[in-house]
């Protein structure tokens, strides 16, 4: 009867065991693939060139080079691999739009859609985007194409009050949430589609 | 030795029949609590007024009574018990307001965040909200206090493009995002009383 309270006393521990195994992969597993932040504006002033155009702290400019959350938007915008599908009301920061333009030469498709009021005003980098070789499409609405979301590789949503403007982020109080959460990204790659069809320029009423 | 190959059965069904509960216990409580979900608009016109006024089905208007993304934000919003805590940009749409100041009547602490610039302006609730006795606080800044957020009791948040404007319900195109994580309710709500504390009128500079 010892032996066989020993075998109980194996069977357990070795049950505990393999469930503490199960415990430590599934937290691993949510470590790894779970994105969630959010980003508040405005944002410390920084420099963003090195990691757009030189290595760390090889610009050799006076700004600092902390963290802020223009840099980690920029950082997320960088890390794309396939696809990038923009839809935002108003696009006008400089910074902002070299990092597109410099996704979309490494071979990154870009997708833009803008809104037709806003697009054609005074420092909109629309144009730029389109010289650069970017499809962007648009309503034909005197209502406002109002998003301002991002999806990254058709996983990782940007989403916010956040215009890509130098006004939002340095000046005002915005918010920009990011998210891998598939229930959450899944509804506004869709509503990019819808509206990527909607606004092809073949079906306009003139 | 049938008797030890039995009691080792016996641990093993008894160690997965824990594991099976373990699991369907966790799979019942995020069934329960997990809220996920987005609303895109413009919004479907539809009467809103059963949900405020009179019993469902009651109001004999002519308009639909359908389900719509007005409708389901309306009804998020009457499902507040404690507090709600509003931080938005621009609040002219008569239905939501009337919907924020009932709960107010009904005992909910609201808490209104309004930016400067947009309060001011005709067609604003503010002025509204503040004579029915909600606090309210806002900027003192010409830089635009952007965000369009709404906290209900401190756990469930709605964030997205959408002012609470009639053009933006009916009109424009604009998202909003629902969800109960806390991982992305935390930074709002803290944002939330940052705010709060740092427009406090006493700490006004005239």
């Amino acid at each position: 009867s010892t032996r066989i309270l020993k075998l109980v006393g194996i069977f357990i521990l070795s049950a505990l065991g393999l469930e503490l195994m199960a415990v430590l992969l599934r937290y691993n597993r949510k470590k790894r693939t779970k994105l969630q932040e959010v980003l508040f504006f405005p944002s410390r002033v920084t420099c963003v060139y090195p990691s757009l155009y030189v290595e760390s702290g090889k610009c050799g400019c006076k700004r600092s080079h902390a963290d802020s959350s223009i840099m980690r938007l920029i950082r997320h915008l960088l890390s794309t691999r396939q696809s990038l599908d923009l839809c935002l009301f108003s696009f006008t920061d400089t910074e902002l739009s070299s990092t597109v333009v410099l996704l979309h030469q490494r071979g990154v498709r870009v997708r833009v859609i803008a809104d037709s009021n806003y697009m054609a005003l005074n420092g909109s980098k629309i144009g730029i985007l389109r010289k650069a070789g970017i499809p962007v499409r648009h309503d034909q609405s005197r209502a406002y194409m109002h998003h301002k979301f991002a999806v990254i590789d058709k996983t990782v949503l940007l989403t916010g009050s956040l215009n890509w403007t130098s006004q939002a982020l340095l000046e005002n109080r915005e918010n920009l949430l990011i998210t891998n959460d598939e229930a959450l990204v899944k509804p506004f790659l869709d509503q990019f589609e819808e509206l990527w069809e909607e606004y092809d320029p073949t079906k306009y009423n003139f």
